[in-house]
């Protein structure tokens, strides 16, 4: 199964809105095939494994990190295809919560006679999903917020000036998560004072398996106990075609600049404003525009993830200014920190982490649970999760 | 050297102002006598390495953590103990800049016809007691300054709430860092507002060799790579008579209440006061009055320092406010910083990590190299150092 989960992660940055998946077919300690799925539309991770394997699977036991489906999508039921292939055991590591399967696939795998486990890794399988299980069980994306900061918290100077906080390492990792996610999202504000790209940029030596990417899947320490039989390869198509996750600015009131960076068409952009606010007559063709309810001062953020999980993003990627930020987080839609510190100090003059509500008792204090730390050059990566 | 290093670093809390000094004779592989400096006043640890090995430490290697005195201090010359001893070679790690001996050790023995060398571990040697090559060759002594903050570099409340930000073991931790110090600095507005004790507590485990204790020493890495032959216990007196470091306290216009924990005898303390403030009559048996020049609105903290040094003080903790560790970085003063992180938030509007002034460019923002980071309990300690 750790295999199974090597081979899953292999689809890290290009299964969306699918989950990852992979599959081994193994007779006791021989491997006779192995598959992931690699894209939305393409053969799933058991139909590749099948292949792999050929006549050697009757038999054999199939390692799934997720539970093969029952219904007829834009492929054919793996399930039949696992039956078809006479496999005699089937172990499953985390079951699909997705309507159209949810149980469906092990019981039709059941029902052919084939004895099937579940369970097995589940945790690393589950975070490995972590976005796809979110949008499914929840109806709203996991959302990870990254934000760069000295020691002392701050983000900018007084007079905005942010570039650079952390170092080259430090900014090569964001593309990581930036990668695996479905969405980019920021704010308008943030579009004005800084006009990013937020784009994903191949940096150099930054998407070697042995660099971050092989912590950027978030599931090392779970994997690492099972022999990483083959090393997941960083996809090729990163930065080029089929690799755009889609741009997302909360524009309430449509400010953002004809000229800005996000409108460039180097990635699909989504603008989203108020019902009171109308997209300028003449739009360009890589942007879209789409209203989201007011709540307070502000879109409504609950109905911004749920309009954003109904396009099928699994994971939502936040690099925003401290007002959007802080807003994700009082409302407890963060389910991740991503925190690069510097080892600098900007002064007690310059910019909060975070615009969040005083409080008047330790008590209330907000608090996170670490999940890992690490150097990347001179600056430190925390990676946190409410507690 | 590394065992002799490690020996050394037994007198960690009790040689100041002396400095920690470890002695091993070894003929080859064999050790013959193994001795560290206790404290001062008594013997030195060539005289204790000799005293183990007898007879034996004839034609035999000393290996020494600091050049041998050359001088009638409060004990005779460790030069001299060792050509009577007849030793071979004699191995030193670091030069002593003190000047009563710098380099005459070296000299007397070299003219008794035994071969030195030295340099070997010079900068573990040079790490374990860089409070006292501060105080000889800068003519201060080493600056820590400790802080504990959440997340988002925030220390209290807008309330002054900051009981407690950080958890038991990061709290247990700082008592080791408190006790190899010769004082712990503090300001008079951090007595005001919480009332400090500024003693050195025995917390439940937090000495034992294998917990905190080891780490607090400073010299680790280097000292990884030789075995540690000798554990070193912790000192059986710590928090007990004789293990006081001298409480400090800023106190420009004599703001300290009558009923201050800093008052109350548990240690010594010395308060530091404008020429312009009178000491009342009634003053405690246990404190210390002297008054320091003023630079601007505050007491010069060159002069703060420069008297302390006087004064013996090898290593000065601070556990202040705001305002003087600010004050004190600013003023490039600080030496390390021994930073304790909360993975928790306390929003914007509480009390930033340091008062510093405004910076117009990301150029001139203060550059930090980080020396570790450990876990201690779910908080995380970093130490850095100016870059």
């Amino acid at each position: 199964m750790a295999h199974a989960l090597r081979l899953a992660a292999c689809g890290l940055y290009t299964t969306a809105p699918n989950p990852r998946v992979g599959c081994v077919i193994a007779d006791g300690e021989t491997v006779l095939g192995t598959g992931f799925h690699q894209r939305a539309g393409e053969p799933h991770a058991e139909v590749f494994a099948l292949r792999d394997a050929g006549e050697r699977a009757r038999g054999a036991t199939a390692y799934v990190t997720l539970e093969p489906c029952a219904h007829h999508g834009r492929t054919p039921p793996c399930a039949d295809a696992l039956v078809a292939a006479g496999v005699g055991r089937v172990v499953v590591a985390a079951e699909d919560p997705f309507d159209q399967v949810a149980g469906r696939g092990i019981e039709r795998l059941r029902a052919a006679g084939i004895s099937v486990e579940t369970g097995l890794m589940r945790d690393a399988a589950r975070e490995l999903n972590i976005g796809f299980f979110s949008r499914i069980e929840r109806g709203r994306p996991f959302v990870r917020v990254k934000l760069a900061m000295s020691l002392d918290g701050r983000t900018a100077l007084a007079n905005g000036d942010s570039k650079w906080i952390t170092g080259e390492a430090a900014r090569a990792d964001v593309q990581h998560w930036r990668a695996r996610s479905s969405a980019i999202l920021s704010g308008s504000g943030t579009v004005l004072a800084d006009n990013p790209r937020l784009t994903v940029r191949r940096a150099s030596n930054s998407l070697s398996p042995g660099a971050a990417g092989g912590e950027g899947w978030g599931e090392g320490a779970a994997l690492k106990a099972g022999a990483p039989l083959t090393p997941p390869s960083p996809p090729s198509e990163l930065g080029g075609e089929g690799f755009k996750p889609l741009r997302v600015i909360l524009d309430r009131h449509l400010r953002t600049p004809a000229g800005s960076h996000v409108l460039d068409g180097a990635s699909p952009t989504l603008l989203l404003h108020a019902a009171n606010a109308t997209p300028a007559a003449t739009r360009s063709a890589h942007v879209e525009y789409a209203s989201v309810p007011e709540q307070g001062d502000a879109l409504d953020l609950h109905a911004v993830l749920a309009l954003l999980a109904a396009r099928g993003c699994n994971e939502v990627h936040v690099e925003a200014g401290r007002t959007l930020c802080g807003a994700l987080f009082a409302a407890g839609l963060v389910d991740e920190l991503l925190l690069y510190i510097a080892p600098v100090l900007l002064g007690s003059e310059a910019a909060p982490l975070m615009n969040l509500p005083g409080l008047t008792d330790m008590a209330s204090r907000w608090s996170l649970q670490l999940l890992d730390q690490r150097m990347l050059g001179p600056d430190i990566r925390l990676r946190l999760r409410p507690a």
